[in-house]
C-alpha cells in the first residue's frame, strides 16, 4: 500500500548507474543560477517601499537612494565573487570557502546561515509569488496560507521525484521574466519621457499621514529590508563544475550578467514606482510590481505577463533552494556534523531526506507568518549576509596565504566585498533585531552547537568502534532461555527454534498464579522436548522484574558472556487480534533492551 | 522515572498471597451496596420535573404521580430480586443468570447493558455530585467540567490503589446522607402541616409559558426520567457472598431495606418540592434538591449537610461502579469474551486495567455531555432495565425448571418483575430514543457483536495452539544470516555472537554503493572471523528489497525450516543518538515481521 502511493508520487526507483553530471552551456547555465537572485526583484524594491510608508508618502521618494545603493552593493558583491569562482572551480559555497581558509568554526556559522537561509528563500519565494498571483486575482485572497503550500507540495514532490534542474522548462520562466519585466520597463520609460500620465492611477498611500518621522534608523531600516534583493548571489560560486570549459571563465561570465541584470531590473522597477507615484499597499493584498504594472500599462497582457512570469521564477527560485538545501546537508553529514542519514540518495537518486525536511520547516514557516512575505523578510537577510561576510573574508585569508599573482588586488576587492558586507549585516541585525532578525541571531549559534554535538558523537562512536588495538574473544559463553507462559505449539516452536541455537537451553516459566504450576509441570513432561525448566516465583505478579533477576543470577553463577531471550510470540493477520493477546510481551522487550549482553529473539507463531 | 510515578500514584505493590474476601455486617454492607440506589434520589426527581416543565409550572403537579408509579416498580423489582439473592447465594449478576438460565446470547445482552451501564452510572454520578457542589457555590460553575474530570480522576487513583470498599469512611457518607435527606424531609414536613411558608420563596420557572402540552408522551417520558432512579437498585445481588451469614437471608434483609428507604427519599424529596412549589432549575445551575432544602430551611447547616453528603454519597455510588466494571470485565475475559488481559490483577490486586478502561469511557462522556446530569440521563435507564428484564426472565425459567418447592409464587414473582421492567424498558426506549436512547440501543449489540468476534478468534486460537494430534519435528534446519554495513567492533561482536548460535553461519552486505566493496573485502579478510561473506547487489539502493530476496533464495536452495537474521545494532544511553543512525534497520525489522520462518534478532553495541 505505502509502496504503491510513493511509487504513485514520486515514480519508479533509478538505479544507481544513471546518477552523472550534464554539462550546461552558459544560456542555459544562467536560468538556472539566476532565478534565485533575480526573482528578489519581486520583493526587494517593494520592502524598501514598505519600511519608508511608516513616515508617509512623501518619505518614499528616499527610495531611489536606497536602492542606488543597493545596486552598488550589489556590484561590489558581484565582483568578490567572480573571484571565488575562478579560485574554486570545483565549487565554492560560503561553507568550503569559511572551512577551508577560516577554519572549522566560521566553516560550520557559513553552513548554518546558509541553511537557514535555503528555508526562507522556500517559504519568501513562494510566499511573493503567490502575492503576485493573489494581486491579479484578488478573489483568491482568503485562501492565501492553502495556496502556498499546495505550491510548496508540488515544488518538494517535483524535487522527490528527481527534477532536471537544467531542461529548458526551467530556463524558460527565468528569461520570460526577464523579459516581461524588461517590456515593462521600457514601455514605462517611454510613457515616463513622453509625459503621458499612468493608464490606472495608483491607489493612495493608507493610512496617509506618516506614522514615524524619517530618521536615519528609518532609512537604515528601508535599507535593510531592501537588501533581501541580494539573496542569491552567491549561487552560481556553488555549482562551477555544471559549466561548460572554460567552467570558470564561462561561470564569471554569467556572475557579471546576473548582477548587471539585477540592477536593471530593480532601479527600473524602482524608478517606475517613483515616477508614476505608487505607493506600496500596507494591508498586502496587491504588490508594488502589480501596482507598476498597472500604472504602465493597465490591466493588459502586459500586466498578467508580469504577475504570471513572477510567479513561475519564484517558483523556480524555491526550487533552487531545494537543490542547494539537501546537497548543504548533505555534504554537512558527509562531514559528520550533520545525520549521515541525509546522505541518502533516495528511489530518484536525490537527497530526499534533505528535500523532506526542507518542506517541512519552510512549511511551518509559511504557516506560521500566514504566507506574508514582509512577515518573513526580517529573518531573511541575516543569514545571507553572514555567509557573504564569511565567505569573502576567506578568500582575503586565502590570497594572504597563497600570494598568486595579483594577490593584492584580488584581496582588496574581496576585503571591500567582505567589510561592506560586514557592515551590512550588522545594519540589518540591528536595524530588524526586533521585527524578527534576533530569531535567526539566536539560531545560527545554537544550530553550530549542534553540529558539533553531533561530530563529538560521531567521533566518540568511530572510536569505540575502532578495530585498532581490538582483540575479538575467542569464544562465546553463551545460553538460551526460552519464557513459557504455558505449553502449546507456539511454545513448542520457541523450544525446538531455542535448542537449534544453544542445546543446552533452559525454559523459565515465571509464576504468577502458583495454583497453575502443577498442570504446567505435567504437560512438560509430555511436550518439553526434554528440555529443563524452571519455576521463577513472582510473588508480585510482576513478569519482568523476575525474570530479570533471574537472567543476572544464571549470568554470574554460569560465567555466561551473553543471554538470549527466546519469547514466543503469536503472530496474528488483523491488527485488532493484537489487543486481544497480553502486551506484557512488549513491555518485557522494553524493559531487556536496557540490559546489556541480553539479546531478545521473538519466535513467532503464525495464527490465521 | 516511570515506575517511581506509578509507585507514588498507586502504591507499593501486594503480593498475591494478600488476597482474599472480608465478610461484612449488615450495618456495613448496606452503605456498600445501598449508595449506587439511594444517591439517584440526587437526579431522579428532578429529571421528573425537567421533562414536566416543557408543559409549564402547571404540568409539575403530575410529578407525585409518576413518582409513586416509581416507588411501585421499585417495590416489585425489590421483591424480585429478593428472590434472586437467595437463588444465587454465590453471587447473581445479570450475566451469570441471563448466561445460566436463557443462554449465552442473552447473557451476553445482559453484560453489554452492564457494562454501559456502570460507565453511564459513573459519569451521572460524578455529574450529579459536582452539580450538589456547584448549586451551594455558583462561582464554581464556569469549571464544572474540569472539576467532574478531577472527581473522576481521585476516584480512578483511589480504585488503583486498591481501596476497600468495606471500611467505615464508606460507610459514613451513606449514613450521613440518608440522615441529613430525613432531616431534611421531617423538618420539610413539619413546617408544612404548621401551614409555614417556604424560608425562601422558589426561584419562578423559566420560561414560565408551557413550551409543549401536556401528553401521554410527555408523561412517559418524565416516567422514563426518573426511573434513573431505580439504577442500582439490583447491586446486592451480585454480592451475596460478601454478608456475613446467613447470607442469602442479611442479604435479602439489606436489600429491602434498600428499596423501603430508596421510596422514602424520592417520594418525601417530590412531595416537598411540589408542596413549596419548588420548580426545576432549567438553566441547570442549581439541583432540585438543593432548591427543596433551600425552601425547607434556607442557607442554613442542614441545607450545605444536604449538598455535601449528596455530593460524597454520588462519589461513593461512582466508586460502587470502579468495583463492578472490571469485575465483570474480568469475568468476561475469563469466559474469553473480552481482552485476556481485563484479567490481570495489578500491583494493588486490583483489575487495574478495567478501571482505567472505565476511567477513560467516563471521562469521554463527562467531555462531551460537558459533565451535565440531564444531558447523560437519556442513556442511562436503557442498560438498567435491559438488564433488569433479562435477569428477572431467568429467574422464571429457572423457577420452571427447577421446580423448588413453593415455585410457582416465586415464578409470578419474578415473572411481574420481568414484565413490568420490560415495559418500562420498551417506554424508556420510545420516550426518550431521540434523546439519546438510540446510542445504547445500537451500541449494546455492536458490543454482543464484538465479544462474539473475541470469542471466535480465542477459539480458533486455541484450536490452532493444542496439542492434540500435534507432532513436532524432530531436526530444525536453521541458518544464520549476519547483515552487515561496514567492518567494526559492533559488528565483529554480532559475528561472534551468530557463530555461538550457529557455526555455519554466513555474512550479508547489500551492496548501495559498489565503490565501497573492495575496501570491506580487503578488512573482511582480517576481522570476518572466518565467517564466510555474499555481496548482494542493490542497483535501486533498497536494504530491505534485495535482502529479502535474498532470505528467500537461501531458504530454498538450502532447505531451510527458518532464517535467523543477526542485525548489529548500536545501543547508545541518550535518545537524540538514535537520530544520528540511519534508521533503516527499523524499516528492514518491520519488513521481516512480515515474513515467515524468519527470526530477527538484534545485537547491540553499546556506545557510551
Amino acid at each position: 500500500m505505502s509502496t504503491m502511493l510513493r511509487r504513485w508520487l514520486v515514480g519508479e526507483p533509478l538505479p544507481t548507474a544513471a546518477a552523472g553530471e550534464q554539462k550546461l552551456p552558459k544560456y542555459l547555465a544562467l536560468p538556472v543560477f539566476a532565478s534565485d537572485a533575480l526573482s528578489s526583484t519581486a520583493y526587494g524594491p517593494e520592502e524598501v517601499l514598505l519600511a519608508l510608508a511608516a513616515a508617509g508618502a512623501l518619505a518614499l521618494g528616499y527610495s531611489v537612494g536606497i536602492v542606488i545603493a543597493i545596486s552598488v552593493l550589489i556590484a561590489i558583491v558581484t565582483f568578490s565573487y567572480r573571484q571565488t569562482v575562478y579560485a574554486y572551480p570545483s565549487g565554492g559555497g560560503s561553507y568550503i570557502v569559511a572551512k577551508d581558509n577560516l577554519g572549522v568554526l566560521p566553516g560550520l556559522f557559513a553552513a548554518s546561515a546558509l541553511l537557514i537561509d535555503y528555508v526562507l528563500t522556500v517559504a519568501v519565494s513562494i510566499a511573493a509569488g503567490v502575492a503576485a498571483i493573489l494581486s491579479a486575482y484578488p478573489a483568491l485572497l482568503e485562501a492565501r496560507v492553502g495556496i502556498c503550500l499546495a505550491v510548496l507540495a508540488l515544488v518538494v514532490m517535483a524535487n522527490l521525484r528527481g527534477v532536471r534542474e537544467s531542461g529548458l522548462a526551467f530556463a524558460l520562466p527565468t528569461y520570460l521574466f526577464i523579459a516581461s519585466f524588461t517590456v515593462m520597463i521600457v514601455v514605462g520609460a517611454v510613457r515616463a519621457f513622453a509625459g503621458l500620465p499612468p493608464v490606472v492611477h495608483p491607489a493612495p498611500l493608507h493610512p496617509e499621514g506618516p506614522l514615524a518621522a524619517v530618521s536615519i534608523f528609518l532609512i537604515l531600516r528601508a535599507f535593510a529590508s531592501g537588501c533581501s534583493s541580494m539573496t542569491g548571489l552567491e549561487t552560481v560560486s556553488n555549482g562551477v563544475p555544471v559549466f561548460r570549459p572554460p567552467e570558470s571563465r564561462n561561470a564569471a561570465i554569467t556572475m557579471v550578467t546576473i548582477g548587471g541584470t539585477l540592477i536593471f531590473l530593480i532601479m527600473g522597477l524602482t524608478l517606475l514606482a517613483r515616477h508614476f507615484g505608487v505607493n506600496p499597499d500596507l494591508t498586502l493584498r496587491e504588490t508594488v510590481a502589480s501596482r507598476v504594472a498597472e500604472a504602465v500599462a493597465g490591466r493588459s497582457w502586459i500586466y498578467y505577463a508580469v504577475q504570471w512570469t513572477t510567479m513561475l521564477v519564484l517558483v523556480i527560485a524555491a526550487n533552487s533552494a531545494f537543490a542547494g538545501f539537501p546537497r548543504l546537508a548533505a555534504v554537512l553529514g558527509g562531514d559528520g556534523f550533520a545525520p549521515r542519514q541525509l546522505r541518502n540518495l533516495g528511489d530518484r537518486l536525490v537527497f530526499a531526506n534533505g528535500i523532506l525536511l526542507l518542506g517541512i520547516l519552510a512549511g511551518v514557516l509559511l504557516v506560521i507568518f500566514r504566507g506574508e512575505t514582509t512577515r518573513l523578510i526580517p529573518l531573511y537577510a541575516v543569514g545571507v549576509f553572514l555567509s557573504f561576510t564569511l565567505s569573502q573574508a576567506g578568500m582575503v585569508r586565502r590570497w594572504f596565504r597563497l600570494r598568486t599573482r595579483g594577490w593584492q588586488v584580488a584581496a582588496v576587492v574581496n576585503g571591500i566585498g567582505a567589510i561592506t558586507t560586514g557592515l551590512v549585516l550588522v545594519v540589518i541585525v540591528v536595524a530588524k533585531f526586533i521585527h524578527g532578525a534576533w530569531a535567526v541571531v539566536v539560531l545560527i549559534p545554537l544550530l553550530v552547537l549542534a553540529f558539533r554535538k553531533v561530530h563529538a558523537h560521531y567521533d566518540a562512536l568511530s572510536r569505540q568502534l575502532t578495530l585498532a588495538g581490538y582483540t575479538p574473544r575467542r569464544v562465546l559463553r553463551h545460553q538460551a532461555l526460552v519464557l513459557v507462559g504455558g505449553v502449546h505449539r507456539g511454545v513448542v516452536e520457541a523450544l525446538i527454534y531455542a535448542r537449534a541455537i544453544d542445546p543446552d537451553c533452559e525454559a523459565v516459566f515465571v509464576e504468577i498464579d502458583p495454583a497453575e504450576t502443577p498442570a504446567l509441570r505435567t504437560k512438560w513432561a509430555e511436550w518439553g522436548q526434554g528440555v529443563p525448566l524452571t519455576v521463577v516465583p513472582s510473588p508480585w505478579r510482576s513478569l519482568t522484574g523476575p525474570l530479570i533477576q533471574y537472567i543476572a543470577t544464571v549470568r554470574q553463577e554460569r560465567g555466561l558472556d551473553m543471554v538470549t531471550v527466546v519469547i514466543p510470540e503469536f503472530a496474528t493477520t488483523r491488527w485488532w487480534h493484537r489487543l486481544l493477546h497480553n502486551q506484557s510481551g512488549l513491555v518485557l522487550k522494553w524493559r531487556l533492551m536496557f540490559q546489556r549482553n541480553v539479546v531478545v529473539t521473538n519466535v513467532r507463531y503464525w495464527v490465521k
